[in-house]
């Protein structure tokens, strides 16, 4: 039978990320072209102690069926640390519940805010996993140029003037994904002038925010919203663990409302139990210790990579330096043939993610590339660096 | 700001059953509303003892990322275990994929396959968490009337011959919910039948097929399926625990790509502990055992509760004798109104779920209403019962 696949999902392909991971499955096959958490950032023994504590305790709360708002005390512990931890005033009109990962609260507020047609204005390029979450609502994807300082402010006004329709802007200000900037604290104001004066919402992806191994933290564009106008999401991912799957928005409650229903016929409620973790991690651990310990680790594992760019690549080729997260971004001199590029790569046994899968359409021109240093050992970054090195010098 | 909702999340209200939940959190309220398996149901000890092998043994799979199918081990377990335990052939045209819930399979899918305006036909009346998400997704909601042996054949195609672009049939044939009708093998070949003839999808819901009390198994649906047209829904919830969040969907595989990217957007995967708590659990368990526990423990309530409802209601109310699941679908005389009288009982401390929360529409007539067994305890099923006796008695 031909399958009657809705207009919205129709064209929609798998993420290019992920096919290009499932090649990399051959294990003698080094790969920058992941997004995870290191294996040894989880602290594997703490959360055995804590289910265990959870099972001896709490086990009918662990098992049965519970709110779709998520569990009370975790929320209520997460408007603290919003507040003490990420400095977002307490407001009145906000409310925040958690979702099955950050990528959830993306899926939910876009069935909430967009229609068919819709403009959801991103960074150029932006995360693959939102655009296709946009996509498969049929927004109008349209993408303002990035500068080293994040989105440039003239092109996002230009572009809030002549889109129609536009729903919100979708960013990711801290060590951005893909290309590892970070949005300085003018633009940040600047941007939120700029949803006040034309009445669009702001969707703020915070996944790295914690991961910063140098420079100075920059206040959120949600700490800045006495409007009512900014959706925060945040995760438990990068900094606990990805596989749990628990996030948060933190939003105006006459929002949140429609997206509880939203997520009531998503998935009822996030799994209590890894909910009850990260309620019990917090409350007995020290957070910022942890994040220390991470940021010691990643950022080792990122100098590595980019003193190593720096003597391997050829000179010709740029790359970001970013204060944070898990990602560099290199862009190939203009004209090179950044697919063949990768190819080579990959047939040399180095995986990295062709720029097009970040950018708006898969047909725009780019000659970038993303390379992750958080999961490759320290001896893959220095051998697959050489590699691509060797490659750089073959475009010349 | 006036958020501007999309269309189609607009006009949908939370699930009526979750404000009475709401109301029910009184401790003092008798609730028949709620549709939780026991707590008593939970081999909460047999859970700890995995969780602690779990992070033991295979921590960093327990909380890395993973792939958005589901876990491999489980996925091949629950091919085996749809074949072996209900029956279900395996297909050359099938796969199996893991999802957080069946109501995650069911909007999923939903996504996947409706436009706004498309058809789905479903059982009336029918369970609201799926009817919300096919509301979410704009389609047009067609009813055809419930019999004592299941869905009315002749409705069914009358619907299938008038009504544009039906895109599927949504139906739980076992023990359904709300009504604890159990669709008989004749109409299941018959409905199948005409799922070929019309060239439309079926989505079979079976959450509740493993608590039979009485009576003989009916084979599913997704078992005639030589043609690729069932998309066969199945959980965790009702026979493990509902606070996991996983379920599974058995579908042609054409269709199941498609509902992969759905699920990447959606929330990239089901928490990988609650898929590995479940593969422990088959690996290690009798589950056959373990049903038995649980449908000798739902048995009893049910039998008390009809037991009770014959003796105390007034013999002009009618109601279902489901031979398993979790629910008893009662009936007041035409012209009776019927939320008066649950409005009178929740004034009394008793709560039920008033039937028009399982219609298409919210203002369809109906007198009847929900009543579940499965979470009140035996004095309670005493004590509730004999209240709506009192008030079934008041009607005349």
């Amino acid at each position: 039978m031909n399958y009657p696949i809705s207009q919205r999902m129709a064209s929609l392909q798998p993420s290019a990320i992920r096919e290009i991971l499932k090649a990399t499955q051959d294990p003698s096959i080094i790969s920058f072209a992941a997004g995870n958490p290191s294996s040894d950032a989880f602290p594997s023994g703490t959360i055995r102690t804590i289910s265990d504590q959870i099972f001896g305790e709490e086990a009918i709360t662990a098992l049965q069926y519970s709110v779709t708002e998520g569990y009370t005390p975790l929320r209520e512990r997460m408007k603290a640390l919003t507040e003490s931890h990420y400095g977002i005033p307490r407001r009145d009109f906000d409310e925040l519940i958690m979702v099955s990962g950050a990528q959830q609260g993306i899926e939910l507020v876009t069935k909430c805010l967009v229609n068919e047609g819709d403009t959801v204005i991103c960074e150029d390029p932006s995360f693959i996993g939102a655009l296709n979450t946009f996509r498969s609502y049929q927004a109008n994807l349209v993408g303002v140029e990035m500068e080293e300082d994040g989105i440039n402010i003239a092109k996002l006004e230009e572009a809030l003037k002549t889109q129609k329709n536009v729903r919100f802007l979708y960013l990711i200000p801290n060590f951005q994904n893909p290309s590892g900037i970070t949005m300085s604290f003018e633009k940040r104001k600047a941007v939120y002038a700029l949803a006040k004066k034309y009445s669009v919402l702001i969707m703020e992806d915070n996944p790295y925010g914690d991961l910063r191994y140098s420079g100075t933290p920059v206040p959120t564009i949600k700490s800045l919203d006495t409007e009512g106008l900014v959706i925060y999401l945040g995760s438990f991912s990068k900094i606990l663990s990805p596989g749990l799957r628990v996030g948060y928005v933190l939003a105006p409650r006459d929002l949140l409302q429609k997206v509880i229903v939203a997520k009531q016929c998503s998935d009822v409620h996030t799994t209590i139990l890894a909910q009850l973790i990260c309620e019990h991690f917090l409350a007995e651990n020290d957070l910022n210790a942890h994040i220390a310990m991470l940021c010691g680790m990643y950022r080792k594992k990122l100098e590595l990579m980019l003193g190593e760019m720096e003597k391997a690549f050829h000179p010709a080729v740029s790359f970001t330096h970013p204060e944070g997260g898990l990602f560099v971004w290199c862009t190939l001199p203009q004209g090179a043939d950044m697919m063949d590029f990768c190819r080579k790569a990959v047939a040399q046994k180095v995986a990295v993610v062709p720029g097009n899968a970040f950018t708006m359409h898969d047909s725009d021109p780019t000659t970038s590339f993303r390379m992750n240093f958080s999961t490759p050992s320290d001896e893959q970054i220095v051998r697959g660096i050489g590699i691509l090195g060797q490659l750089t010098k073959q475009l010349y």
